[in-house]
């Protein structure tokens, strides 16, 4: 990424901004501000960064004065304003110089109530929207560069799945399992492990479960759920996989799981809503008598960050453009008995889907 | 902590919000919900999880229904009603029903202002008040239990500074001191490392510099600012060391800061304005010339995390109490040439300050 291609990203989010009736947006940090700008700041805290950006308008980033140094050397800085404000002043009056007074401006998602109610409070005529609901296309419309690094994250994922395969399950703790996970993906390129879920057994009834002290046990299924970031972009996958011969109901509920993630992925193709990708996992998984074991959607975006827009699931009815990525992983979940999830990030291309995810999504056996 | 420990915080925060002209609080994962209620998500995400406490009620925690066993897991949980919403219905109409329409909330300040900006809409007549702003005493007394846990891990964080004074630091990059200092750290019982900063000849005058691949020299000074969590408090403690015999302005420089530091320090008792212990601390380096250079605020407050109310800052009236954790923290930045920062956590008791570091605050040579 050049100064240029941060230019760009800035101008046309602008441009975004004023087609969906905005006076433009303020962005704090997180990876909106990182994706517009390039710039993170050391740490997110109480005092506020933020970026406005405005149509036809060079960009303007307002930082702490103790971390305009930072703010200078990054990349993008020559493609905006930056300055800073003191301790003790009032940053909200300062960024308020900037803001149209009864202009309405997409905030990002993750901007502290704090700041948020600082500028509501400077300026009360003016109005705020999250961008996820009014600009949920800003990031979700991934270039070719960007596929490419998170099919570079899902090949770094597989060839972590294909490894802990080989690892004993038997007799060792969920977290030890989780130290493998998180252990070989940085090996495999990851500079950053977000999820390392090992969900044995009952626990892998629970589909936010992370890992804890229980023992797997011969017998076991067991959800390994993991994902980070590589070169700046995510990976997510999950396979489920059997401690020993699996029986007849595991077999059959990992079955149907597995047909109802097939089946949303090849519904898959430009135009199709959202929430269709999400009906479509719910309808096979329901036709075989489990639909209130899917407790959650079928999936989220995945970018900059390993949750993002666009979101598959029921009243999301934003249509599948090419260059999308996303997760497909439709669950059951029986309580005090077992989960099963199946996860492939896929990619929205003028065809249809294609999986950033390769590895075999039957059920293996391990020891 | 027991239930009861976190049902008697709850049933205080609820008549304290009273007290301020508050209907009441909502508070979404970070500190403020852990101290509360003891509860913790598996991760802070887009999807709301949210408590709602009301003077004389008993306190109701909406998660994510996939997250609802961790929630119900957690210790406090018998001290509130929990209750879960479902991917594609709408959390802010489900939190709206306990919340007063036209009531005043303090809400956590790092609340998403996606989810603000929902209860915004769902109540209109609602409004909101960062808790910093109007509760800013919520979590900054510490009674004897929590002052004991903040001297245990500036114990600690002083036993790493005694350690790293024996490493190299001439020929070495700061990234490679920033790691020794991690490891110490967690050698001495820290689960968490919030900061390592290394700030080595020019880099030390960037007071946010973290650690970077410079090599460190002979003859450089070097600012050191390191803490994070043990046991769940923070520590959070800054010496600035020079490489080799310092110079006669390096000297004085140190001289200075380190006397403002030991005036500020003094000034702390019962009753005494937060800004004033900051203008004891600048008014020393301004009368020695150097006011330009003190750049930030003089302290923040520590607890459950390591940045919080009460800020050492102009503007700041609010008296000290006894209880209150907090640094103190002037520094001195030569733009191009050499920071010096000296920082000590600081407990107001009812007689005077007392210091949680104890290391020595002369200028250490080392290798």
């Amino acid at each position: 990424m050049t100064q240029e291609d941060y230019e760009r990203r800035m101008e046309r989010a602008g441009q975004t901004a004023a087609e969906a009736g905005l006076a433009g947006l303020v962005v704090t940090p997180g990876p909106d501000l990182t994706w517009l700008c390039g710039y993170q700041p050391p740490a997110v805290t109480e005092r506020l960064t933020a970026l406005v950006i405005a149509p036809g308008q060079r960009s303007r980033l307002l930082v702490p004065v103790l971390e305009r140094p930072d703010a200078e050397h990054s990349i993008g800085s020559g493609a905006m304003e930056v300055s800073g404000w003191s301790d003790g002043s009032d940053p909200y009056a300062e960024i308020a110089k900037w803001i149209e007074p009864q202009g309405r401006y997409g905030v990002s998602d993750a901007t502290w109530a704090m700041h948020l109610l600082g500028l509501q409070r400077s300026l009360p005529g003016s109005a705020y929207a999250a961008l996820t609901e009014v600009l949920p296309m800003l990031r979700a419309v991934k270039d070719a560069h960007e596929v490419a690094r998170l099919a570079a994250a899902g090949a770094a994922a597989d060839a972590t799945y294909e490894k802990i395969l080989g690892v004993r399950f038997a007799g060792r703790r969920e977290s030890e399992v989780a130290a493998d996970l998180s252990r070989l993906l940085i090996e495999h390129g990851h500079s950053q492990v977000d999820f390392t879920v090992v969900g044995s057994g009952p626990n892998g009834a629970n589909p936010h479960h992370e890992a804890g002290e229980r023992v797997i046990e011969d017998g076991d299924m067991v959800v390994l759920d993991f994902g980070g970031l590589k070169d700046g972009y995510g990976s997510d996958t999950t396979r489920t996989v059997h401690v020993g011969e699996p029986g007849a109901e595991e077999r059959k509920v990992h079955d149907i799981v597995r047909e109802a993630q097939q089946a949303a992925f090849e519904a898959v193709r430009p135009g199709v809503a959202c929430q269709d990708i999400d009906r479509v996992a719910r309808r096979v998984i329901k036709a075989a008598g489990y639909g209130e074991y899917f407790i959650h959607r079928t999936g989220h975006g995945i970018g900059v960050t390993t949750h993002e827009p666009p979101y598959m699931v029921e009243g999301e009815h934003l249509p599948l453009v090419p260059g999308m990525c996303f997760s497909i992983e439709p669950g059951i979940y029986l309580p005090g008995r077992f989960g099963v999830r199946i996860e492939d990030i896929v990619t929205c291309t003028d065809t249809g889907g294609r999986r950033l995810n390769e590895t075999a999504r039957e059920m293996a056996v391990v020891r």
